[in-house]
């Protein structure tokens, strides 16, 4: 069931199906109408995205899967599987880093907020776990909503488009305790770079250490499911 | 046959097949090895990307040609058959600006700059004759640079991306001018918004007016062919 309730405003969320935007997800849908997008880039998980089309509807959000020509996101352990994705993390940016990204996927929310008359977009960018990647920080996220108010009618009209980032400053621990307040099913979300069919995790990914030492830190049984022991 | 030449840079170039980007291309592969972009959004004319493969080719540009999801780029005369192209122009923001357009363009030209390792992209945007099209304008292009910078490897790594724009000052005879100058055969380009199967031109929308009235100001023999006497 659609949350059709006019006195709340649009808002586009990006959904990835994976803790941290499904976390973001619950806070906003309490406040706003929530467009909810996923991108299909030929990512290694497509478990992914069929648990972001659960969630999507759990929280009475439309949702709308959008390719990203597999031409463009090359380059990357997670989009070319000729790189392992790697089991520990390395210094400087990491191989799972995917060029520009989030600068593809806030661009096409940029566009459907437009279209539909939405002046706020939510992304679940977190600079605490993910401080290597350049487009998890939040100097780009400031960079990217200048420019999203010069591209678009918002600049010459004069309502200003935000791009609002609710867990940049949260350790995982943080954003799965504000997320169980809120009620969030963790065990319905996928966060393992390599998950199978089945929506189960490795366990060894960088991501899954990250999710599993978050629940550790947080006092809070792990609920994912995992096909490693 | 393409540009091998190593001692040249890599540019990224967005063509679209029509006398802008085609000037813009003429001008960039005398200094750059050129990956030639175009955009396949549904737009209602293909023949434009005819004329951008034969028009790469000819300047040994690589030329790729990326889809975007057709659910995105909505709400525009060019995109929505069922609003109509305009004869003439009005005020404000015109029907066929497409929302968001060139920052989703500027984007993917991001991602593949940066997997290339080209540090400079070419637009052929032009404030004189799109001061209507917010996407259009110096401000908004220098935006998408200052987020480029901090969105990619470039921001960290310190090699700076740079978003250039030749034609943003000149008026159409100017581009034109220019063009000939550089030895481009303006009879391969199409500017059209409506132009049919074999790349001929209505003669009537904005786009066909300002062409006609571009070739009238340089002096130059307007070799569009039109379908419309």
């Amino acid at each position: 069931m659609f949350n059709t309730d006019s006195s709340k405003p649009k808002a586009v969320v990006l959904l990835s199906g994976g803790l941290d935007s499904t976390t973001v997800l619950a806070i906003v849908s309490k406040e706003y109408r929530c467009y909810a997008l996923s991108f299909n880039y030929t990512q290694r998980s497509l478990s992914e995205l069929q648990a972001a089309q659960r969630i999507a509807e759990a929280y009475g959000a439309r949702h709308q899967v959008i390719t990203i020509d597999p031409a463009v996101l090359t380059g990357s352990a997670l989009t070319d599987t000729s790189i392992d994705v790697p089991r520990v993390h390395t210094e400087g940016i990491p191989v799972t880093y995917v060029p520009a990204r989030n600068t593809l996927f806030l661009a096409h929310a940029l566009a459907i907020a437009e279209v539909q008359g939405a002046n706020d977009i939510f992304i679940g960018v977190n600079a605490v776990d993910y401080s290597g990647y350049p487009d998890c920080r939040v100097e780009y996220i400031r960079a990217f909503e200048a420019m999203a108010n010069l591209a678009t009618r918002a600049g010459i009209e004069g309502h200003h488009m935000q791009i609002h980032t609710p867990l940049i400053d949260k350790t995982k621990a943080e954003i799965i305790s504000t997320g169980v307040a809120y009620g969030v099913n963790y065990a319905a979300t996928v966060s393992c770079y390599q998950a199978n069919e089945q929506g189960e995790a490795c366990g060894q990914c960088d991501s899954c250490r990250l999710r599993r030492k978050g629940f550790e830190e947080a006092g809070i049984v792990d609920p994912t499911r995992y096909y490693e022991a």
